[in-house]
């Protein structure tokens, strides 16, 4: 961190912040200026202690210098992480197409979903069973019946099963039935949940929080790794901004800024980003395009008869069509689908 | 809801729309007018109901009448929810100032600060044990040790104490010591910790997530309000925006909004949405004169030794100042404190 | 628009509503509901006389049905719009790829940037002599002098110019020097600017402004339209959110929005939206992919040499690689460059 | 500026940046840190001298000291700003309740309004003439003539006028006619108009842009400070969020904010901060709480009439009670108001 003192700093104040900084166990340097003067601490500090820093008298302010994600950054290791779930590997050169129903409603609606996505060439089957809703009055999932239906239509296509855990509690039951634990964006910054995630064997998708930054995004997932659970993913699925014309704002500006500075895959999620079926297919293509590892993308055989978020849900036709352009896509970005 | 239809639309398009209506369980109108056909459907609707209409041929927009929420509005219930926490009444004609430290650290720390909340004129604890931190490296509370000092200082100083749960297997534990529960901004769409909540005994402090609109504010209350809990308190504590000279941005607009469209009462958190001490005040006797019920404010006898969040500490002369101020405030607003 | 009645209203309040919609030249329609009685008025009205609805007695809320937007509007016409400008069409099968310096610094610098435009197989020269700049001590621009070097370049490479318009009393100096006006982000609502480009015979590109929806944006080009200069492109060029990893948020949501919705030419500024050079390459092909009619890039021969915006800015081989992969994509999506 | 390397960073790459450094004029400073070296410059750097270091190899980061502003800093001034227009003074011990219609209409409309000011203890007039619209089919206002009919009004009454300038060609025209040149959110970047109002004799009012941060307010203020009229006030009228159960989010913070880093006065209009008539009272309380040097408030006597902005105009007995609560608020505050 660097501590820039107010031009009314004395010498006595500066002592105090280098007192400081030894107390925290770090080696300050200062830098008399001209019209200021400047106590640099290099290694990395925590926020905390950044905190206190800017208590002290006369200092003017306090800059974090570095990133404060570890595990999760490219320095700390250089090559992508790939996440083996099945047969599908997420991270290298083959693109992720999960696709499946907002949530499990039927058995025969599941089937006829995960049949679909093979169809169309996908390699993941998603779908909800707990589904975190604004209104206590709206479709809250099947619970554990949801997760049979879905486990049923995954084996039987041998699609991995990507699904949402929303409680701790849980966690052991999910287990028997899923193979990647989805943590929504409503839940990103729920500490427990990322903690006992982090124990799990499986892998976890996480997703982006409505308004989370993309440091606090790669903070969640140090939460997951630093508990020894290296298989994460992360999740852009569209922010919140005052833009209205649309449900979220895809920030595709994410994908390669999280490529950059992270090892770890992303995953876009066209479906919410834009909650709205006509605009799924051009975004899915740009997030291909920007360097996204796979898609995320919610179908349904009829959606006038979806009980949640039909209007955002491809019929299997626009799955196939837009599974073609992605393929071609892909070719262009170096990377390939079937 | 009102579905408007596109100006294609046939005879045939609007009687789906009617028979999908029927088929909801409501009564369906249409209005034939020069440009385009309406069809009007009168009662609460659900939102899945709504979704589902969007889907149809030739409907243009689906719009819904009325508020969401239920339990939680002034229709519902027209006089001022008050509730009873010891010896302290909120949402009545005396203000709340509930002050205490981010979080409990040492036992000496929690009884000065207690004592000092008194001398002030204050009339509840707030402090933290289950700290939710962006950063997995960042001090994460004392937990249940926490707790039993919190609880040891409410207790000598007859003071109700709040603090925040953070997970549904807590929660047993943790009605043995708060007189509040708290709910953080990061877990207000936590719905399972919401219903968890909502089965307690003790009343619920809910604070506004950081991007959360007031509907959604009111739909997470809802959430508790359905399971039986009707002593839930609403917290304003700043939101996310674009702004980054403050922590947060204080929608002070939220309290008489609030206010008008609900029953429940509203707190205002300015130490979290400032983020500074030098702005708690000031803004602390904005929310007042707006019409809040109360404030939880942040102090610390040394913030400069603070674990976490010294920078938007008051300390406990700063909280008599405040204090003063209020109650002057509170007399031009028709409430009083002290 | 749809005039929803408290659940208080009396006959008397209903009856003043429609006398009112009357009065403002409409043909009121009632429906007496079970819970609530709405009145429906069909056709265009404007914000103003809804909002006066809003004010009577005993109205619950006034929703408005349709767009405010026409002129633009894909109803109005439903084939693209195209604009030649020298030898480009902007809005047909031919992608714009149109690039050049922020600002345009010396003869040297605009002419050899130029020549790399031309050499990328770019079609459109993009330069500054008027920069809108934050703080009044950065770098303004050369004004006309700057536009007299951009002209030259243009003239030589065959060109079309693209410029921004600062003020009114520039118009007919910059009218003898650039191809197409371009209207910046800060002036995306400068009323009186648009009305006087709209008086231009000169194409207009309306870059959004940083925190504008797309209806205001649509609303903004329905200004120039308005004044009977039809050839308007509009600009996604990234907004203003809480996210601070890059410079804007780019809004890939609104290309297929923007082009579902208008029958205006839609072009990606992915030098803005970004702030990276590193990040412009994935986000323009980004925009392409998701059916963007052109490219506004910044480069820059000596990007630590420039005078403002050098981080965003290309380097001319860089250029050429963005050329070759945007013209793959292109393919995919039924479009050609080159 | 700290230039902040990697830690591949070279001695020759260190060397290049403090080449550069002195090139820009500055003197730096290295510090070779355990993890990392750092350069520091002291003095004040322009962004534009900053963005170019970012581009030198090896380079991680580029970090600014101190503030961009300079004219409207309390460091560079240390007492309040006054601003004498008429017989009211703006920024001293007394506060400024400026009313009046959004927009003028008619003769008799501004003359009744006019005088409901003075009758509630206001001492200055707020009123359009040109109004900035986001729809060209929306109300204009009555441009010169409206001026005439608000000049008229307010000597008749002998309050200081105020209203918006649109463009640079109007300057001399307005000048004529009002006492105070408002500059609208929508114009704060509108940089040639920040200039020519720069260089006017009167007094100007800014208003923050939709999506202004504080620091881009304060740098449009330095943009006229640094033309020589020193009489500028700053006015907060909300800022665009996401939340839409208001027109805007008011960010009370901001007045507490500026007062302690500006010496400029600071304005609070609630009434376009929460566009509805029910919450002008709270929010304008609580901006005074807060510590605004002043109110502009919006009335209309029938405001069912209103051609503009009717749902946010208070009645005249309205602004009598807002006068007699702003009168009590302001002595726990330590100003008057009558």
């Amino acid at each position: 961190m660097i501590i820039v003192m107010k031009q009314a700093a004395s010498e006595e104040d500066v002592e105090k912040v280098k007192s400081k900084a030894i107390e925290q166990g770090h080696e300050p340097l200062t830098i008399f200026g001209v019209e200021r003067t400047v106590v640099a601490v290099s290694g990395k500090v925590i926020e905390d202690n950044r905190a206190i820093m800017r208590l002290l008298d006369n200092v003017h302010e306090v800059i974090p210098i570095g990133r404060p994600y570890k595990l999760a950054s490219r320095s700390y290791k250089e090559e992508n992480t790939q996440i083996k779930i099945k047969d599908l590997i997420i991270g290298g050169s083959e693109l992720a197409l999960i696709a499946g129903p907002d949530s499990a409603e039927t058995k025969e609606q599941t089937l006829e979903t995960a049949e679909a996505v093979v169809a169309a060439g996908g390699n993941g089957l998603r779908g909800g069973a707990f589904k975190p809703r604004t209104s206590p009055y709206s479709f809250q999932g099947l619970g554990e019946d949801g997760l049979k239906m879905l486990k049923e239509a995954s084996d039987i296509n041998n699609l991995p099963l990507f699904s949402e855990i929303m409680d701790t509690q849980h966690l052991s039951m999910m287990e028997k039935y899923v193979d990647v634990l989805q943590v929504g964006a409503r839940n990103m910054q729920n500490f427990k949940l990322l903690e006992a995630v982090g124990e799990s064997k499986l892998p976890v998708l996480l997703k982006r929080g409505m308004s989370a930054t993309l440091e606090e995004l790669l903070l969640a997932s140090e939460y997951i790794l630093a508990r020894g659970n290296e298989n994460v993913m992360l999740c852009e699925r569209g922010i919140r901004t005052y833009e209205t014309a649309t449900r979220n704002t895809f920030d595709v500006n994410a994908i390669p800024f999280l490529k950059m500075n992270s090892h770890l895959p992303v995953i876009a999620d066209p479906s919410h980003a834009t909650g709205d079926s006509k605009l799924v297919e051009p975004v899915a293509l740009a997030a291909i395009a920007a360097g996204a590892d796979g898609l995320l993308i919610e179908i349904h055989p009829r959606p006038d008869e979806a009980l949640c978020d039909g209007p955002q849900a491809l019929v299997p036709t626009q799955l196939n069509e837009l599974s073609k352009k992605v393929s071609s896509i892909a070719k262009v970005v170096g990377r390939t689908l079937n």
